[in-house]
């Protein structure tokens, strides 16, 4: 990119986020948190929502349009805000773009590695998530219990993360982990953290869970800090875009992100 | 399509059936009943499940798509198995078809309509069926309960059928229901007769359950016959495609079909 004195500087231009639905707003609630000056453009692939049952290449495909719409928006850093998305696609997002492109599962694996004493841990995600073993691959020398827990994504979205149902199910997945010693449990996926005080519950105190999206807004900084990219003053801006049914990521919206989600355009 | 003494016969041409993914199923396994000298296609376009929440002009293109798909395949006749998908897009596949293309929803109203003596009535169906007030207008002057059972689908598919948490959510929609003199209730959704003895014991037995599978069946099969389209005799061949995951499909089928699915093929 070509910068004169009349163009903009490159700190900017948006960040870019996306995820296959509006999960990936835990993620850039705590990077406004972190980063309030920073514009956003968050992008949910709503057409082909959930990732969390569709096959790898499936996956792959649909995340590397979404990064691409964002790269044409001129973003100058992408989040990968989806754990099923960067489970499989990751690396391939990174190679077909010349911006930098981070994701939520090496921070969450680096906080977990943090987190145990005993090196017996969980991980909780997606059906699609677990069947990757990305997570078994990035933890070979610990004891790991991975957990698809597909049922709780529609749970959040409709609204069951305090229901009595919600809890029962939790239990029911996570029966397995019953006498394993973990002292981590790391939320695998971004709907996953408004079942933490169910979870944390069944699991019992002495279990930290590991909820990567403060880390991944830390990351950010470091990464923008070290690129200087960083924006550092001004209100920030933020858009949100969906490919299906905005009326819907609206009002979905509220159950994710403290902040107004006014406008969502089809894209 | 020009026969002549070397073409095989238009009977021998399959019936094509659609649906976003394996529910239609328990629609084909009563028309195998019904009719089991025809040959079918089935076609799950599990690259877009669920339809249930996705928007109407989606749900449209992808009906349109995968009606396509089966017409190319030689069908003749095509049997909408998706309560969505024909909830939004019945009328708009038979005006782009030029074979017979039957639904779920007709065929369910009039069942509906037979059973009920109260004239009090209740439908359940995805949040998009419901949305898109279909049941309402067929059924103007009825007094109608339409309800969306959002979280039914994914109950089936992940195997919690018979799980007390599905009554507990059963009881949670069906509430509404309560004391409203109600004496017949559709199943608005493929995958719901699933959960009809949970649904059953709620309502109570004074309500009659609708599942129209075996009336769209039969329908079916008085279409063939006044078309002369009736495939009388012979094994039949089943075909089932999918548009992603065709592993997926094959492990779900087996809840939905007691028949073997071993050959499932990705188009």
């Amino acid at each position: 990119m070509l910068l004169d004195k009349n163009s903009k500087s490159l700190s900017e231009y948006p960040i870019g986020f996306f995820d296959s639905g509006v999960g990936g707003l835990t993620v850039m609630r705590e990077l406004i948190q972190v980063l309030p000056h920073e514009n956003v453009i968050y992008f949910g692939d709503t057409a082909h929502l959930p990732y969390g049952n569709k096959s790898p290449s499936a996956i792959v495909e649909y995340s590397l349009n979404s990064a691409h719409f964002l790269a044409a928006q001129g973003c100058k850093l992408i989040l990968i805000a989806c754990h099923t998305a960067c489970a499989y696609a990751l690396e391939s997002v990174q190679a077909a773009l010349p911006i930098p492109v981070l994701g939520v599962k090496e921070v969450g694996v680096r906080d977990l590695k943090a987190a145990t004493k005993t090196n017996r841990i969980a991980v909780l995600g997606t059906a699609a998530t677990i069947a990757s073993a990305v997570f078994q691959n990035l933890l070979k020398s610990y004891q790991l219990f991975p957990i698809a827990c597909p049922l709780f994504v529609p749970l959040v979205e409709e609204g069951f993360q305090d229901h009595e149902v919600s809890k029962k199910i939790a239990e029911h997945y996570l029966l397995p982990l019953k006498n394993t010693g973990i002292d981590a449990l790391l939320l695998g996926c971004t709907h996953y953290p408004l079942l933490a005080p169910i979870i944390q519950e069944i699991v019992g105190a002495s279990v930290q869970l590991i909820e990567p999206s403060r880390s991944v807004a830390f990351a950010t900084k470091d990464l923008l800090e070290k690129k200087n990219l960083l924006r550092q003053t001004g209100m920030p801006t933020y858009r949100f875009c969906v490919s299906d049914n905005p009326e819907k990521f609206r009002h979905l919206a509220k159950i994710f992100f403290p902040y107004s989600v006014d406008k969502v355009q089809l894209v």
